[in-house]
């Protein structure tokens, strides 16, 4: 990494204490953990162990669930067992502030494997990029997020506070892992979720709820399916008015931090489910998605 | 039940001969047995004992599907495990032709059980009518027919020639049961399906065939998702179309046995499942249905 001549000294300093080869050793073995949703467990231990290896404190714990459910906050989509809260704190001085820094090891799963062009859970170098599942979202970050923190305490820049880094399980269903470290006590003075949003800074984030719906029917055979009432049919009906409803939503975005997006707050119908024979009119259609929520948002 | 005056003296002889008691009480047991598709071994085995309680003489065989697969007309839509062939014959004289009765016991899965208003695999009678799954399509014609030929028997009016009693599985499927009788050589000089069609005889029936649709999409997430490809709203295009084609199918019917149908030959979609996960754009949908096919139609 070259400095640019804006840089101050110590900045340059932090900049050259960066250590590429080893991010890169550390991405890959991350990528290779198949952390999604609910298995993140041996992808949070080899957090732990990176954060220790750059001289970090660590903090490991079993995450209570069950007292977490009655939080006002807690949402999950999916049966995890046994999930892990991992949080290093790289401490220079006692005075000053502390930054939280926050990335997830939990991925989408890898959907149809015959669609990759690269093994998903194997870290892949082609033309100065890296590629693999979560290389963007947000493994590769989590991992940049380290790399600096242990060149900062590297190079021995003094400063006056501390890092908090939060490693986190839960995020891509609702956030689990950072509730559990902010209950835990692991709060700062401000905070940084290191996911990449076009490379720039993000002063502004849109929110998300998880949806289902179930759309009833009425079975029939399908040789007289004109006697039935087809749920997919209705599903349909819901969908277009799904979509209408998206529309009117995203035209009365004022917040400019959001309105220069395409759709600041999308709605996406993400699994749909329903009949249970090929010949038999859909009694029930059951669909979950997505629904974007807006800056300063009531929900 | 009440001969009508315009009856010969033997038919109303065979009339009272019917034992409806009898018949109800073998179709209480065959509506308790869960004889789903693939699932109809228990079902047979009850029929052909009750086809020996009538003295006829049963032929009871494993099916052999490995063999059948081969064959032109096998189809199928499950896997299922050790189906049994039940054939049951009547016979009264040696010269006479051969009349070919043939019933189903395969039922469609009840769906949502809390949408039954009695429970499906019991037979409740109510106001003159029994329910039950499977009571009209077909254990209750099937059931019946084999007290027609009962009444026969036990009246001693003598025919000349004979019954075969095909009980078959899986017609919700493919028509694996009939296909595995008529290449066991149970064959007649004419046959009647005992589906009851607005009780009324028959003499044309529409076919049918399956098919199954996968449409595909790009994934990406749901808060960008103009920037993948929905293979569910995909699907909703392909769906406009099978209406649309199935509209200018029924429009060209000029079998007047077909035409009177509201709609002679429907095309149902069944089942449909697709995405992974509620905030990423679904990559793939697949659907299931059921396409009618016209009276001398070729597929």
């Amino acid at each position: 990494m070259k400095p640019t001549p804006s840089l101050a000294p110590a900045e340059a300093e932090v900049l050259r204490a960066i250590d590429e080869s080893r991010l890169l050793r550390t991405l890959a073995g991350l990528i290779a953990i198949p952390s999604w949703d609910g298995h993140e467990r041996r992808a949070q231990e080899y957090i732990a162990e990176a954060m220790g290896g750059l001289g970090m404190e660590v903090d490991i714990w079993e995450i209570d669930e069950d007292r977490l459910r009655g939080h006002p906050d807690y949402a999950t989509e999916i049966e995890r067992r046994d999930p892990l809260g991992v949080v290093g704190r790289a401490r220079w001085g006692d005075g000053g502030r502390t930054l939280v820094l926050n990335g997830h090891v939990d991925v989408v799963p890898p959907g149809d494997l015959s669609r990759w062009a690269t093994p998903p859970f194997e870290m892949v170098r082609q033309g100065g990029r890296v590629y693999g599942r979560g290389v963007v979202d947000m493994k590769g970050p989590l991992v940049a997020g380290l790399a600096g923190v242990g060149a900062v305490l590297a190079c021995g820049v003094p400063l006056r506070g501390s890092v908090l880094f939060q490693s986190v399980v839960g995020e891509e269903d609702g956030g689990l892992g950072t509730l559990a470290s902010v209950l835990r006590g692991h709060v700062g003075d401000g905070a940084m979720v290191l996911e990449p949003t076009g490379l720039s800074v993000a002063a502004a984030q849109a929110g998300a709820l998880n949806f289902r719906l179930t759309v009833p029917g009425r079975a029939a055979h399908g040789a007289l399916r004109h006697e039935g009432v087809s749920a997919l049919e209705k599903f349909m009906l819901v969908y277009r008015d799904l979509v209408d409803f998206e529309r009117e939503r995203n035209r009365r975005v004022d917040d400019p931090r959001m309105s220069a997006l395409d759709v600041p707050y999308a709605i996406c119908v993400g699994t749909v489910r329903g009949g249970e024979w090929a010949s038999t009119v859909p009694e029930s259609i059951r669909a979950e998605g997505r629904f974007g929520v807006g800056v300063r948002e009531d929900v």
